[in-house]
């Protein structure tokens, strides 16, 4: 035991714990690799706070967005809603972002400022990012919303086009607000992705419009609350091919429609981009092989990328087998097996097709793929 | 496509999601059983919203807990401390408990109305727990605070005794205060849990001075961040063995000292509370057995408790074989091993002594349980 | 150090370690309910060890059923091929029962005596269970060998119907053998399940004709190379609707056409065996309830079975709204939200018809179920 | 349906699966880096097969080794030892080697031809790694075996010297058997760690009397049964500091002493090798720091491996706060926060000095590293 101490009173708090101590945390590698003359950097550019109808200071969600391995994050709380003016808090639309500017700033996150203009169908919601000022945003006319963000140089999304609440009879419709807002180039990019919902129709448009894609979470509560992060349940993401890691660059290949949606196992997006992530993800083994008669070799294949490739073969190949189906776990080394027919013997360089059914350049549509091999056909010993 | 629909502007927000919908959402059960005369129920009588320097809407407190399977929760926000004033958040200390019980309301959770006194130490922080009303514990003076809570007819915890930033030297202390505290009968329960930390020194003054065990979060941000609660790391929670599952039923149990902590894989508190809980999760197969010369058997030991009871040899007998340690896994089925030695032939009652060594009823004081045999020795075949 | 002591040799092996020791695992209980009349036994009634082209020892594959929960298995090495006769490994078609029939005594697992009969298609492969004496199959005529086994009174099963390897142009054939078969009542069961394969052509014969269906793993290495069995990727098993928990109870149930398939999250059964087992997993909460305009009250809905239900609604009720999609969570306690339409006033019990997407009852066809309700609307307040 | 095919019997096995396709697994990397002048190859040295007392045919020891990630093991079945001798199994102590050793070929895993000499203590069990021919060992006394070995250049190991069943009252003992096999150049390593077990005077005898260190499974049943490998419980297992991929390069590490040991989170082993795998696991984030006043800064500090290392702090640096723990997790980056004190304005190179605890040069022994600070100290603004 001890003897009396003076017992000082400290009502300013010094000696509280820290509200949260993200010393205690770490931040993940997301591994999708860097693209020929790309960064490619992860993002999420649709989510709420209580500064809305969110559940959780702004702060939070730059921590989970650091932990998960993010680049950058848009605050984009609703311009007409705040449920929360009961308690007294603040209803400018500027000042959640700001809140978790500065702990982006502490974390090496980007936060990009945004708002939800919120309206019924049509036009729906749209985000608005990249604005300076949120405040001209809060008007009655939703037209005049948009106006006032575009004004400020503003990339507007419409976001989750198919949300069962806002279509017609199950159908998922694009209205001529939505073609007057493209003509007046005040519809940039859409959610193809919001959630764990995918719209084909959404993604059918994007390709036929060339609107810039976009998943997001669009999370409310905490983001621990619909996602199993730690064992590897990624929130939807909005990967951004960008020529830095700064917001500026982010604002510059969203207008230039250099985007790709990662959501659950599957990557969407244009071919151009899909294509050198799966190349760069990919270590093949030697593909120079000798076969003697009805040998079986395995073909090593490593995958240093989180994506699990999910590969079908397209066709047989007359003087080969190799497998119908083939999946090439994430951060692994697969085996892809060769055996031979009753070719005659020889040298051939063979391609094996195949069709990587979880990379979609369009609703159904996967990218192709062909498999380059070298093979000396020897009679059997 | 479809013609055009007048656009309505709905500012009211009638048409937004719900913030959050906890119906995609489902309520484990922890399995640790009642004992006789008593409801065990799963509480934690410490946390932190928006209202003061935690992350969360209140609301979330309560999802979370129902989530994990928690019967009640105290909001405890800081009486002395406000960081989002400047944002217009109301300081009334009753209102996070106001917004936390409509919440537990549509889901059945208790709610505990709380508050924590917050100063230097000594006398350190202090819980308040089941108020009517906070505002009288804004004052200056903590003697006051105390007063005015145990005049509402309080229940007052000394929380985290030993942490860091509150002892001397690496001591943790008792000081004089905590005396007055404890003759003023202003004093009534102990955290020998806070989040992860234990603190062997406020476990033995709960046991020699006679005060409640309590084990807590003192949660800040979304519970998810410090708990990986969908693969069993479940918070630390304090088991109240009450009467009734009620507001009014938990404060009866907490004055009269029925309470245990579960923590990580430990349970800590009175014998008369662990046994029983060993007892009616433990289901014992056939002991009654025949044994020939060094024959093997295994005696099956069900297990149908969430906690994983891990048993070490008191000592040895002289007639069996049994084994030195064994772990009884949670909800699973376990096989007790004995073997005949070259006792001589005939039938004994043996038994076989173990101690629980994760159940403390002091620092370091594990429960010891007595495993009845009933052994029939015969000549090997 | 100590002084020396003899170095006595010891040859015989007296000192080893046991091969391995059961005593270190536990056994899992697998949660589907029994049903009125019957025992719900968990079996898995085609494996292999070394004694065939398996790649374990017989008690091996006792060990893996009971850490993981089963009630019984048959041990079904193939009579026409071992690979490990160049070892000097016995080619006694009775010998991995044997040992297999020993260790299952020691941790009372029931377990089959069986083989598999292995050809080419037609008939394909096919499985006695409940042999005497193995040694008579080992013959050249797959018919004699059959026969032999039916002399016996085997349950006979065509194995994996679909196997890529014994389909024609992708088509699943029911060959005139097999029709022979079934006429001489010498095929009595079919394969609708094969490790994780489903053939959905074997599930519409078996509804059609009346055979028994099976769900096996045919599995060849250590288990848990297939199946993560820690984490609840359980193997396919056969659920046996039983008398008793012996083999000659299997055998009657099985003749009798008393099982169902439980593989993944899905059952596939007999609409007898499958509602059962749904509503003994499902405990209701309150279902009586008032609603006051357009309310919204959640009813609890418990699942105490290891089967998620995925239930989605059939058709829309005109006065109540009720979730288009819900999970039961396995042993987990649901929401079911109802919201109140702008119905007249009054009491009416109404019925939400959903169906359970994982319950099969043929291919497609899903169990449909009603959820009785009894609402009062009320104006709102 | 169809017309009826002719059936064609297939006794030879044509048509049946092959027993295991690897095809369908895949190998994990282990994320220890080489060090430099040396590959760091994984391998396990102890391991048993059904012709012994083990429980899995040999070629599963190499399935299991390549999907872990192993580069070598060594098949070690026992001289003395034929359980199945009964069942017809050969008795040739070279046969489990050569049956790995094709598999290995096939997957590119190195294997090395062990056989465990298993005898009473003292000398109780030695294992001879790198024979050439295991018969000779065949012998009642185990001096010659020992003899038989080394005469073929194989490498000798004291297996579990701790092993509960044959140590004396609870005492590890050296024997002067064990003395003499030293003297004869007949004993070259030491395990310090079988299965789960860490033996502290094995470590002090390995570090005193310059024993090379060997962490091994023993492994008897499947390895998953003991290990969940794929939420990373991995084996322990011998890292060898190795001049190439081959037996030969294993050899050579092995007499030279090159290796550690990899144990749950633990490293065991010289501190030449131990330093150089921490340090280039670590990838430190920016250190030159201004900090004002009281400034709280995090320095990034990445982690590329698999071992989350474990950092206490030796002691306190006037000048600046560091944390007293913190954990650096497996492939991902964490933050060291350091925080200004009262400290005189001005630059100063500073050396906080932590020990990793999970690194042991010795028993209780842990590796010492110091984090180098460039720090400016300005006023607080």
């Amino acid at each position: 035991m001890k003897t009396l101490l003076t017992a000082t009173v400290l009502l300013s708090g010094a000696v509280l714990a820290l509200a949260y101590n993200p010393a205690e945390h770490a931040c993940t590698t997301i591994n999708i690799p860097d693209i020929p003359g790309y960064l490619t950097l992860k993002c999420d550019f649709h989510m709420h706070t209580v500064f809305s109808d969110g559940l959780v200071w702004p702060s939070v969600r730059v921590d989970e967005a650091w932990c998960e391995g993010l680049d950058g994050i848009a605050i984009t709380d609703h311009i007409e809603r705040h449920p929360h003016k009961a308690e007294g808090l603040t209803t400018d639309p500027n000042r959640s972002y700001e809140i978790a500017r500065a702990a982006g700033q502490e974390l090496d996150l980007l936060v990009v400022k945004g708002s939800e203009i919120t309206r019924a169908m049509p036009p729906g919601h749209l985000n608005a990012l990249f604005l300076t000022n949120a405040t001209p945003l809060e008007t009655a006319n939703w037209e005049d919303a948009v106006k006032n963000a575009r004004a400020q140089g503003a990339f507007i999304v419409w976001n989750h086009p198919g949300w069962e609440r806002q279509i017609t009879n199950g159908l998922v419709l694009w209205y001529p607000e939505h073609t007057w807002l493209r003509e007046q180039d005040m519809l940039h990019g859409i959610e193809v992705i919001n959630g764990r919902d995918y719209y084909p129709e959404a993604h059918r448009w994007a390709v036929e419009r060339r609107l810039t894609l976009l998943g997001n979470t669009d999370i409310h509560p905490p983001l621990g609350m619909e996602h199993d992060t730690r064992r590897g349940d990624h929130r939807p993401m909005t990967l951004v091919f960008a020529k830095a890691r700064t917001v500026e660059a982010l604002r510059e290949a969203l207008f230039e429609r250099r985007t790709a949606i990662y959501h659950g196992n599957q990557l969407i997006g244009d071919e151009q981009f899909l294509r050198p992530i799966y190349e760069k993800s990919i270590q093949w083994g030697k593909t120079t092989l000798v076969l003697r008669g009805r040998q079986r070799v395995w073909v090593r294949i490593g995958n240093s990328s989180d994506i699990s490739y999910e590969l079908e073969r397209v066709s047989e190949l007359k003087e080969l087998e190799t497998p119908r189906k083939l999946i090439l776990p994430a951060r692994k080394t697969a085996l892809f097996e060769v055996r031979g027919t009753k070719a005659a013997e020889g040298r051939r360089k063979l391609a094996a097709a195949y069709r990587v059914t979880n990379l979609l350049v369009g609703p159904d549509k996967p990218v192709e793929i062909s498999i380059p091999l070298d093979i000396t056909f020897a009679a059997s010993e």
